[in-house]
């Protein structure tokens, strides 16, 4: 199971040609700076991965970052998971220009949630991603050319399973804990479950044990959004599907809002200063906002690699060859910390608390965190305050 | 005021060659078959209407349904007021092969919440509809060739006017009720506080008195579906953009629409007995549902009246030029019935709770119902025999 480090290869991503080693950079980073200056590093699997569908991956590569020093032990990683649209940049920034350091940038670091000091954080991109990992928009090898919807078909188990790979290579048998929100939560799910002993502590946040038909759908409608834009070309675009990339942006991103926030910081209020235009064109600050993140997410996603992760997202029932949730869950020898949002409409506490019951059910060991929040399924990534001395009493023990 | 029958015309849409009169019908039919077989009747304006935005419409034309009589007194009148996507076929069927009937067939008949043995029951499309009232798909005067986006965008209180119009050419001075949902509630609550001496009783259902930043966003995105669709032609298309169009029902219907019934009715459920396909295309039946409500949409409603339609819902606030709610309230002279329904996500119960304390701080007379029900917003719609009794009794003081 114990891989040995001959399997890794590194190189810069373009965004790092000005990054330094992340371990110079953290030696004369401040604690309050968190990680630092780090570079996104590349994995090469020298293995082919066989897929749940029957499929076979050959050549597959999964970008990652690692903060802090792997102990002797080798006891003492933590396994970030992502989210639909993030990525292996979880912490730091690659260059001093940087703007915007990685997405859950402070709960790692020095003296943060996952304490750098005292552990070996890791967070892969997702197979099918397009930050790195292998995905659509990578080579084909029998090809030679992009795979585009050539590529398989993947699921949470797929993406688990090429984690595992990752961890094999880099000496890790068993994570401290592996944690996430989200898609990132199932694959937290999947790896306790599927991978009993590589597990210590598991902490799924805001997330379910398996898609229901309101998460389907919203999935399926983002994808008819992208499918729907003629730029798609059934998948061979040259330049992205920008209008149905960023209306299925829009639609997700209301999923992870709540009526609450949106009221507080926009109500009914208008572009612009001179009233009412009575015009079909935007005219609220709501409509521009809107927007604003679907343009961005253009920059930054891309479209075959947004329908790929969201089918995986749908195909997600850890209970699927399970007569019960409970006998699912049976399988785990983790502890298990579970968070829930109050106002999260996507995956709302309800999903929680049939996790933490059939857990409970299964034999297993778990604290509930039923937070209370604004907002809505985001705050997993935004009630960083809250959630970190939660985190740092499970990983004190 | 009051205005004589001359200037009411009537003629058959296509739908209704085999409509015989809705009198004669109902003379024939049996208190358990509602009123019947009906026709819809169309009304042309003999004076423009200055909309909200300043432009002026010329030319104009409500369809209309009206079951029951009218009484010598003329006080005996309901009106409804329809949603987004209905129209004025609220009850009855246009022929004994007609498979389905109006909108809201089982509140409307002898015996019903709605009794044609006591009430004359109007219901008119509304103006910028595609159901037979003048909209953007309908010729534009000036030009003789269809609006498509030369038609003035227009409000809920440019609806509201329109239909007084009709009162007034029906000889109706009062009606005793005007009840609606969603857009229809809206278009009550205009009713009953900017013509207080049109209405004895109202009865907002599902609705909102001003449409929040959630509501304009759902809106918005929408439209986007729809003006992203190429075949849209901004707006001069000759076949409807139906990607787009379907897409923006399926969004739509997701609003309307509780977690609860979408999981007991499709959970997991796959459209293949064969099990999953591992294909990026529909698997699940939830999803081939959602497809279904999209491509029959698209064979009922005009694109560009579903533009402009929800451009007028995200207008709607009733205390727009009024320092409170309670004081936008205080012009109204009716009683109101309100309610609510739990699961509404799209306009909760909270949204009506804070119309009911403005109406009773504006010294109005109001029951409120908050009904509790898995339905969602369609709750409305589909709590029929809830509401029954409780307007029933309303109408009986």
């Amino acid at each position: 199971m114990v891989a040995t480090r001959h399997y890794l290869t590194e190189s810069s991503t373009v965004a790092t040609r000005h990054a330094v080693d992340a371990r110079e950079a953290r030696a004369v980073s401040l604690p309050s700076t968190g990680v630092g200056l780090v570079q996104t590093r590349f994995w090469h699997s020298p293995l082919p991965l066989m897929l749940e569908s029957g499929a076979t991956l050959h050549n597959w590569n999964l970008a990652y970052e690692a903060y802090g020093r792997l102990n002797a032990a080798r006891d003492n990683a933590i396994l970030i998971m992502h989210a639909l649209s993030g990525d292996a940049h979880v912490a730091g920034r690659f260059s001093s220009q940087d703007r915007k350091p990685g997405w859950w940038d402070a709960m790692v670091g020095p003296g943060r949630a996952f304490d750098t000091n005292r552990f070996f954080v890791l967070c892969a991109n997702v197979l099918g991603g397009c930050r790195g990992s292998t995905g659509p928009g990578s080579v084909n090898p029998l090809t030679e050319q992009p795979y585009r919807l050539d590529f398989p078909v993947i699921t949470i188990g797929d993406m688990v399973a090429a984690q595992v790979r990752l961890l094999d290579a880099l000496g890790v048998e068993q994570v401290r804990a592996v944690v996430g929100g989200s898609m990132g939560g199932m694959q937290v799910i999947e790896l306790a479950v599927h991978y009993p002993e590589r597990v210590r502590l598991a902490i799924p946040l805001a997330t379910t044990a398996r898609s229901n038909a309101q998460a389907i759908a919203w999935s399926s409608i983002g994808r008819r959004a992208i499918t729907n834009d003629p730029a798609w070309q059934d998948g061979n675009y040259r330049a992205q599907p920008a209008n149905g990339l960023a209306l299925a942006r829009m639609i997700a991103h209301m999923t992870y809002v709540s009526e609450e926030r949106l009221d507080r910081r926009f109500d009914r209020s208008l572009q612009s200063p001179a009233g009412l235009r009575y015009v079909l064109d935007r005219e609220f600050a709501i409509e521009s906002y809107l927007d604003y993140q679907g343009q961005s997410f253009v920059e930054r996603f891309d479209a075959n690699s947004y329908l790929y992760i969201t089918k995986a997202m749908d195909y997600w029932d850890v209970a699927a060859n399970a007569p019960s949730l409970a006998s699912a869950f049976a399988p785990a020898r983790c502890r298990w910390l579970v968070a829930s949002y109050s106002s999260d409409w996507l995956y709302p506490p309800a999903e929680s608390e049939l996790m933490v019951v059939a857990i409970r059910g299964s034999g297993g060991l778990v604290d509930y965190h039923p937070f209370t929040s604004s907002f809505g399924h985001d705050a997993f990534l935004l009630e960083e305050a809250a959630l970190t001395p939660v985190l740092q009493a499970a990983l004190a023990e």
